[in-house]
């Protein structure tokens, strides 16, 4: 059983009366209804809980945690972001969604300043499978296509990611790379884009079964943690300095 | 369940009473052996069966083939090297062990020489983990250590791989690029070092997890088959040309 | 002085008077032309030419080789492929241009079928750069916008690239991973997606600085060549086999 | 002309004699001596300085920033890590030598830990060539022996590499990813092992020419910076939400 915990910052949801209608119970509800499965196990935590939610215990607990955030990442408290990126580098899978490329866990792992190109336009988003040999797009056509979505353009401002999954194309003539898998410490990290919050992405079967395909993906499966520091030799050595 | 076939050439076995002693049934029934699980599904084939065991029938049957070969390379007809090719391609997993990196299969799918520096002095070899949140480390502690081994030095030359997951140290001086993956098409390709044919490493519950972990990880999983050729436009367009 | 040769199979140019109209020297003429510069020396070969112009001697004085081929595919003799194989593993560089991904000599290095979908329907591409550090990308603005140009769209059946620098946008709705390195032995590759022999993608400014940037790159530049073989130990050791 | 600034925090060199003998200038000044080359100009700055030597006119002027560090960390204001990540997000390369892997501009690029194993014996390195198609091996036989160096094993806590091009062999018995370069935002990096204060290492002909190797393949060769933020459509769209 992978246990998932969705964070959502929560505030669109809140505040915006055309995001309430997409999402009335909130972007993590539909999630977690739209990813749960007969070994996925899912729990949601948000910014206003207390430590927003993600406590000690609750990432000890959680194998993959999926972040959504965006008018909130200010907010996030630092020692927050550092205690989520020690579980990261220590073995935690992280799936970050859509206007998390901003997030402060985000820029943090990458080291670099994630902007990107956007525009609200609801345009046409179609996401090619360039990667069909990956298990994160297993069960996936050629092509997913999203009605109505923000756009998102090059040049993102990652580390050249691991593995390339997916590669937007977008009406209004820019490509995306909408797929990216990273590894830090013991963690896999899968970027994804689709999202913005006044579109009903979440709902979409195939976007789900991405996300989905990215938590088995994800979850912890490497070797035993590596001990660092002062080493004593293994072989005999002779000393020369 | 996983269905493997173990592909040995099976002539030292018969010609060299000294590897006849370390694998009295030949390296593929002590692999079989080895690996099998309760959802791994283990068959085998060997070279002087007809159409090397590989018919078409066979490969069809089977969602990772694991290959060891050495003195019988060039016995290998051209015609079942294309076939296994094209499994891999439509996304059959392949595993290629120690002096498999001169097989016909391997240098095709990797495009070049695939040489590499030897020496046979029965010295230790360890493997360490460089990249411990991968699968096919899952379950290893921080290095593997063999304390008798044929010697594999570099330049290994192969393209640089998707993932490189061990290196070896050896006594004699040298390092070696020993577990690397490669994805080719829809087919997930994983090397692996050890196994000279004199020595029991093929016994050894670390390598065995190791090969394990491998077919795991490359069994298929991904997309769609891709539709290539001529494609009719998705969008409306402007003929200029 | 770094010295090109550019290769062409020159055939459509004989035969088609669309593209005798375009080209009308060749396409290699019109590639030799314009990437000329103080430190890049260029000449050209051909399909009908004796050896198809690379001789021994001829590759033996090339550093980058750029490779230009389409209808004449299967009358490359397949000794000189090899022989263009082994420069390159020895430190020749190659930039395979458009059509030449079905190029022997492309397909033999990558291991792949490196199909595509494809349509000729003079539509628009826009290149947008993924890779700003590249020096493949030195002097570009975001994107090159190609007016009219043939479709490729994905999935391209290549092995995961080394490097990606360019993703295509087309008009009727699919992306291209439009520029991608790879290295293979000693030699770098760089393919390079547009030039179709219908237009008159060649006298573009922005695609000719690319193809110059490539050849920059893909001189050769790196260490002594590795001796491979039986190889005696550089520390002592202990024989246990 | 390449602007090189060397950066050392000079602390060891000040309060160890052991040191001193070695460095009697500081480490940056034989660095500086070590690389200059007609191509290539040399500078220094060290943790003293005001602003440590890295004012934002030193940093305009500065094409490769080279890093050494190790009992200062600490003491480097976020302020000036702050203004150096910028202008490596903006095209300057950087070079990170040795205990740097620790420093805080290093771990703020890599969004890991950067911890590794260590071992203070004097023991032998030997660095292999395991890419020797790259600039940064140029004029480089297939390893570089050095005889007395602090040990350096894995697992090291990086982001996988973009590319590999040295691994160390210890005597004792310890294998390290030695050489990495890695791009983040326009610029280019380049780690590099070896260099611990208390060896002549940096009087190495081959470690000197690795690092001016080095410094030719960090400098600034990009695209255009790219512009980000809200962008207005490049074809006409049907907005539809």
């Amino acid at each position: 059983m992978i246990k998932v915990t969705v964070w959502n910052e929560f505030l669109h949801e809140k505040v915006h009366e055309e995001v309430q209608k997409v999402y009335p119970d909130g972007i993590h509800q539909a999630l977690a209804k739209g990813i749960a499965a007969g070994d996925i196990e899912v729990a949601t935590a948000t910014l206003e809980e207390p430590e927003h939610g993600l406590t000690e215990e609750r990432l000890a607990n959680t194998d993959v945690l999926i972040w959504w955030g965006h008018m909130g990442h200010d907010k996030v408290d630092d020692a927050i972001v550092e205690r989520v990126q020690q579980r990261v580098l220590g073995g935690m899978g992280l799936i970050v969604l859509h206007s998390g490329h901003f997030s402060k866990i985000f820029k943090k792992l990458m080291g670099t300043g994630c902007d990107l190109k956007w525009r609200e336009a609801g345009e046409k988003e179609r996401l090619w499978v360039v990667n069909p040999a990956h298990p994160i797009a297993a069960g996936l056509p050629e092509y997913i296509t999203i009605e109505s979505e923000e756009m998102y353009g090059e040049h993102f401002d990652i580390p050249a990611p691991d593995e390339l999954i997916f590669v937007s194309w977008f009406e209004g003539g820019e490509v995306f790379r909408s797929g990216c898998t990273f590894s830090r410490g013991q963690g896999k990290i899968f970027y994804f884009r689709p999202g913005h919050e006044t579109y009903p992405t979440y709902y979409n079967p195939q976007v789900l079964q991405v996300i989905q395909n990215g938590v088995r993906w994800a979850a912890p499966s490497g070797a035993a943690a590596p001990v660092r520091g002062n080493h004593q030799p293994l072989e005999p050595i002779g000393n020369k300095g």
